[in-house]
């Protein structure tokens, strides 16, 4: 059967973009109204907002499924909710999977042993959430990460964080390069490309990816090279102020490899000043797919000019100083 | 009002013990007849699996409440019963604290921003399991902690993962000595020790703590001299490996300033080969209440030799040996 990092490439490849859409349905962000009627059908409580944010994600897979290869939910959201907010989770899953739909789970769980394969079997199994795929965190080494590999002969995948995109990462992530030494997150490339190396799919692409902020592009086409067989899942980008050029370097010369996470610029776009006044909160679903349209426009431009370049073509100076920083 | 830290130390002062039983509850280790009459009433699936475990977990916390200051949940053994698992660890919390005990609820999250408080808000939050503290990744800095640290006022408390006992955490957290520089574990309990500092409680402890294993002395005491006024979680002692003498230097002069968590040699001790022939499965809480009996033994040696050594005593070689390695 496939790998979980064939199964990816082919389903970018089919829907023509990297653009993956973040499920992270923060209660206070949902359009009121969707709340206040699931309040009047369950009460006010965790019940009622679980189903308010089951309505309004499945809401979004409707609008976006033709469009992406895969979404992300985001597990903390859900669990805010409880047991009621983790079968909203377990619907959001099915329902992906029913629309055709890869899903990446962002858990970022990690822990080791007996514990790690409880977490694995949780995310990935079919008697579980039943994702394609986790974000895993490798503090704990190799043997924090072997549990969810364990699933990569039912085309199952992680990724590692390498490298976040918050200001203060930094304080434990450059750890080593004051003294000219390397850093810490190019250590751990180097570890996810080594644990990666036997998980290679048809596709030359590892089950085992990395998460790598899309923020800064000199840091991305560094651990792009560390790491050339290891699919990167790139956050950052839309609302946390990454834009299409900075998140050229996660892909290789051909335009491949990574996949670009945005969330709230998609999910909750009937709130932005460029969407308000076109948009009411009821259209949410609408205004998302509108959202997501713009953002594939956006990552194409990328896409079409690093295929060009691999082609032999010269890249624009704007991406080029991105690639090349 | 009082803070984490110096609810913790309370309650180890007032239960006379460091202990803290883990509870994770794996469905293939519970007794058989417990899993067997959950089937017979919810039939088989995770809604009979979650029903046994939640029997199993009250059970110990019947038979432990009055022996240990608080109890670990491990996350990763609910989750992987889906919704009714999560409903099962409420319930647990909710019982524990009805019984009196403190719930370190050992999660290990980590994320920033808004998804990091939402993830603070399901393990914390009165709303949420209302954990008395959580387990996190520092990962991702300061601002993945800060969200869980902002429950600090209401007395809730975290501990940062900082020296892991499996042997390929070495890979990742050894990082930076092969130079003959700092590791990255030390770089980790400088950030824990300074990020927890305006947390410090009446009892000088802060609500930042940190997960230490306590598998390597000469680690634990480099590290408990790096981090002060910080609470240590101590796993690895019991069924991981570690024995009294391994996990003293975690405690400061007096003895104070670390629990010890014991998991499976406690929840599990009916399945121990000492313990087999006077415990059948069914005698599983007496046997769990057994073992908590003799780990307390074993651990207040260290305690009076600790409070000993403070009061200008001598400690035995074999502790001296541990805690100066």
């Amino acid at each position: 059967m496939k790998g979980f990092a064939d199964r990816l490439a082919a389903a970018v490849e089919a829907k023509g973009t990297p653009l993956v859409v973040g499920l992270d349905p923060a209660l206070a962000e949902l359009p009121e109204r969707l709340v206040e009627e699931a309040e009047r059908r369950h009460g006010k409580g965790r019940r009622a907002a679980a189903a308010a944010v089951r309505e309004f994600t499945l809401g979004i897979l409707e609008a976006v499924a033709d469009l992406v290869p895969a979404v992300k939910p985001q597990a903390a959201y859900f669990e805010a909710l409880g047991a009621a907010g983790w079968e909203a989770l377990a619907v959001t899953v099915r329902e992906a999977h029913r629309r055709g739909l890869l899903v990446i789970l962002d858990a970022k769980r990690g822990d080791i042993g007996a514990t790690a394969e409880a977490y694995a079997s949780a995310c990935l199994s079919k008697a579980g959430l039943d994702a394609d795929a986790v974000t895993v965190n490798p503090l704990f080494g190799w043997e924090g990460l072997a549990p969810f590999l364990a699933y990569a002969g039912e085309g199952k995948g992680a990724f590692a964080l390498v490298r976040t995109s918050n200001p203060s990462g930094r304080e434990v992530q450059d750890f080593g390069a004051a003294g000219g030494g390397r850093k810490f997150s190019d250590h751990l490339a180097d570890l996810v490309s080594r644990w990666g190396a036997p998980y290679r799919g048809e596709s030359g692409w590892s089950a085992l990816g990395a998460v790598v902020a899309g923020t800064d592009p000199a840091e991305a086409a560094r651990l792009r090279q560390a790491m050339p067989a290891t699919p990167f899942l790139v956050p950052g980008y839309g609302a946390q102020g990454g834009r299409a050029a900075d998140v050229a370097p996660c892909f290789d010369a051909r335009g491949r490899g990574a996949v670009v996470n945005a969330a709230r610029s998609i999910i909750f776009a009937f709130r932005r000043p460029d969407y308000r006044e076109r948009f009411s909160p009821e259209e949410y679903a609408a205004a998302a797919r509108e959202a997501v349209r713009a953002a594939r426009q956006d990552l194409e431009k990328i896409c079409n000019l690093l295929h060009n370049y691999a082609a032999g073509g010269r890249m624009n100076g704007d991406i080029e100083e991105a690639v090349e920083r």
